[in-house]
């Protein structure tokens, strides 16, 4: 697939995946989960569409998002949206095919539960992409909260 | 369809719209376009999953985003991410089957052009969907940018 040159260093992250993952936080009882994710080529401009839904293991809609990966001269940048009422705009580093976004705002509607910040790990390693989001929120600092591994479909 | 009770007021949303529209703006010429919309409901919840593409007359791709629209106690609200790198947080009012968002929070990236405020008008009637979107920008204060009519596809 014809990619904008500035999205070939993440061209690992094209496609969709499935997989399973674990969520925790000290605040909530930990769960399993099983996901889609795809990352999608826009028309011959420099970012991925992003989408993601997760399944509880008994196969209750748990979470979804949206949002954009952009590749900019100056780094990778994320925006993501989700039901919940939030907003995250993120900085990012790619350092071979590991991607780091740290939040730089995170929004949220006026009846949703703020959260304070948002560090999202992705690493592609061929078939195989996984993931760790760490989250700062109700007062607990900068905490693991997902990590799952997904396989491409 | 199955709504959610919540979502029952602005069930004149739910589907996938097709249309046509205007932009302008003090900083910008003026420029028409075509766009697909959809405003799909998730299994359950009271929130529909937003997406939105325009083209250029000639048929080049222009903008696109993703978001939600909740329907809470309180409320309806409005989140939204831009491949731009901007993403909005918005409070709304239902009066019949006008909704009116007005942003709260308006995020970008390190790299993104900042919008100061933005707020969105969305009327149904029947098998047509109109939207006005006016935004403060680079100096200009709130002024008309998008004008558009869809029709139920």
């Amino acid at each position: 697939m014809d990619l904008h040159p500035l999205l070939e260093p993440i061209r690992f992250l094209v496609g969709s995946w499935h997989g399973t993952g674990r969520g925790e936080y000290p605040t909530i009882e930990s769960f399993g989960y099983r996901e889609d994710v795809s990352f999608l080529a826009g028309p011959g401009k420099p970012f991925l569409f992003y989408t993601q839904r997760t399944r509880s293991e008994a196969d209750a809609p748990l979470h979804s998002e949206a949002g954009y990966v952009r590749m900019t001269p100056d780094g990778p940048e994320l925006v993501v949206a989700q039901p919940t009422g939030l907003v995250e705009v993120h900085g990012g580093e790619l350092t071979g095919t590991t991607l780091v976004f740290e939040s730089t705002t995170v929004g949220a509607t006026e009846t949703a539960k703020a959260v304070e910040r948002v560090v999202r790990r992705i690493t592609g390693a061929g078939e195989t992409l996984s993931y760790t989001l760490d989250m700062a929120y109700a007062g607990v600092p900068l905490t693991v909260h997902l990590a799952a591994t997904l396989y491409r479909v």
